[in-house]
């Protein structure tokens, strides 16, 4: 029989399969091809993009030149724009404001023909610390009140347009919907034990059959009531909210873990669509709708969600989510 | 610039486009083609499906033969099972219960040539009478919560498996995440203003530039926080929290406009994948989480989420949505 698990993290409930015979050859997807056309984002073709904002470069190169392991432009297409005032606003009976924000690309190697998890630790490290770089920049900016970073890798996760491997965050003026969730969630959790609940959710995990990686700062795990078949989860050891705090020796450490999961997820499923996203707490402003414990409740982490199954409208109605892979047989099949 | 826009019934925000050159012939997708191997929902299989558990029969037909408008079975790979108990139970810090619940096929149409917005009003009334018919009948089951109707048109939108034109049921033992949250902000709202949030929407809607389609029980309107381009939602005029409390008058006029709106999509975006979901109250239970005014608070409606853009890491990251088309555009699409 089938389970019906629930997400403490978030409340949601999701339909398990009850399955000991899936095996990742079950799954067809696209494998992410890459086309050769001219591509904006390789090396020598910096001019084809906006100016750059963040650069990780050699000594001796010049900005919006060659000579760059990780590079940060304004998407030239952004479906938010920086300049301008937020102007919250009604109309009749609705809310809105304008499009204010920042959207931009992070050019994870000037290499067209690599990955994310075929880069080596110390690129995989720059791409991180150009996410730390940007966010602690943008949090400058009192309108925004949330960085969000994510990827989109190979078609089926939206990627279709570039295929050049990038990240691209958005900065914007509202927190979303989902973190707000997580938020209320965590901290209630703390009110009631006086303890962080991905601490806790973490500490069972290290023991446990959806482990899939650890090393000294990070573990890896395939959450309870994963969504998506093969969904991970990387979260810090230690008790963090914010991910722009994160020390030079754990960056490393993240990029490492980070690395082995996706080249894992890669390997035993043969290169799957997945989407990445950072899920960090939001900026600390006044009147931003949050509380002052949010520092103790909440645990910044990565989440990974392979495309490899139709979402249809049993999802789009309710929020409710079937699984055909348990977390237990993904760990398995990603842990051997 | 584009603008970002609060849906008041969930509180999520969606990034609009602003642009006024949309075409619909800009969407790219597949019409829904339909294969002509054998069929176990066409009259004459009846053997090749499980024994029906309601069906609107011609006068002298006999059960799981021919002779049928519309025919309820079980899903023969049910996603949950009606046997059994509950069983809620904690596995270490998580929570988890037995997949026990209902998953049933609404085989809307005898012949295999016809989808949902062919159907003659009657033939659709019909289809709703046995939505209405089926709910009550698992009211009757105090294990169940709630029951959600949906359905998957075409590719795109989740029915690859299977061409002829069904809905599918799923009673579940709990109320889904989206729908929790629409309750509790109409909770909120009601608290506030003594009115129900959705009554005021529909009269501001009726008057304005997103209305699609109207007649002297029911509008349908484009939302002002539409997540998906072409989003339609089709509410009754009268306040009433639950689906399944229709009246016969009623049933008449909401297979009107629903076969009116899915024309209208159909015509112009040339049969665009969708779908298309019951937004109904919980069945009122004790101890279900809920309280004693969700009559009040809520106003039951359809939701019709067309499936033409790729939905990325954006959204997933975030329950965070950006719509290419704006609803004021949409709604002069569709109601030219």
């Amino acid at each position: 029989m089938s389970q019906m698990r629930k997400d403490i993290l978030t409340g949601s409930w999701v339909i398990m399969a009850e399955t000991n015979t899936v095996r990742p050859s079950d799954f067809q997807f696209t494998r992410f091809l890459r086309e050769t056309m001219f591509c904006p984002f390789c090396e020598t073709n910096e001019a084809a993009t906006p100016p750059e904002v963040f650069a990780i470069r050699n000594p001796g190169s010049s900005p919006n030149g060659p000579g760059w392991s990780v590079r940060v432009v304004s998407n030239s297409n952004p479906l938010l724009r920086i300049e301008g005032e937020l102007g919250r606003r009604a109309e009749g009976f609705h809310d809105l404001m304008n499009g204010v924000g920042a959207h931009e690309i992070i050019v994870e190697t000037p290499r067209h023909d690599r990955s994310l998890h075929e880069l080596e630790v110390h690129e995989l490290s720059d791409v991180i610390r150009a996410y730390v770089a940007r966010i602690i920049d943008l949090e400058g900016d009192k309108r925004m009140r949330y960085v969000l970073i994510f990827k989109n890798h190979g078609e089926g996760a939206g990627a279709h347009t570039i295929s050049h491997s990038i990240s691209q965050l958005m900065a914007l003026a509202v927190t979303p919907r989902s973190l707000k969730t997580k938020l209320m969630v965590a901290r209630d959790y703390f009110a009631l034990k006086e303890r962080c609940i991905y601490c806790d959710v973490l500490q069972q995990e290290l023991k446990g059959r959806r482990l899939i990686a650890e090393n000294a700062d990070f573990v890896a795990f395939a959450p309870f009531a994963s969504r998506f078949p093969f969904e991970m989860g990387v979260f810090p050891k230690s008790h963090s909210s914010a991910f722009s705090r994160i020390s030079p020796g754990q960056i490393e450490n993240l990029a490492r873990i980070l690395r082995d999961v996706l080249q894992k997820l890669d390997h035993t499923l043969g290169g799957p669509p997945y989407n990445l996203s950072l899920q960090d707490r939001p900026f600390l402003r006044p009147r931003a709708g949050y509380w002052n414990t949010i520092e103790d409740d909440f645990h910044w982490h990565l989440q990974i969600l392979p495309q490899i199954v139709r979402v249809t409208g049993f999802e789009w109605a309710s929020w409710f989510f079937y699984n055909p892979v348990p977390p237990e047989i993904a760990a398995q099949c990603l842990s051997p």
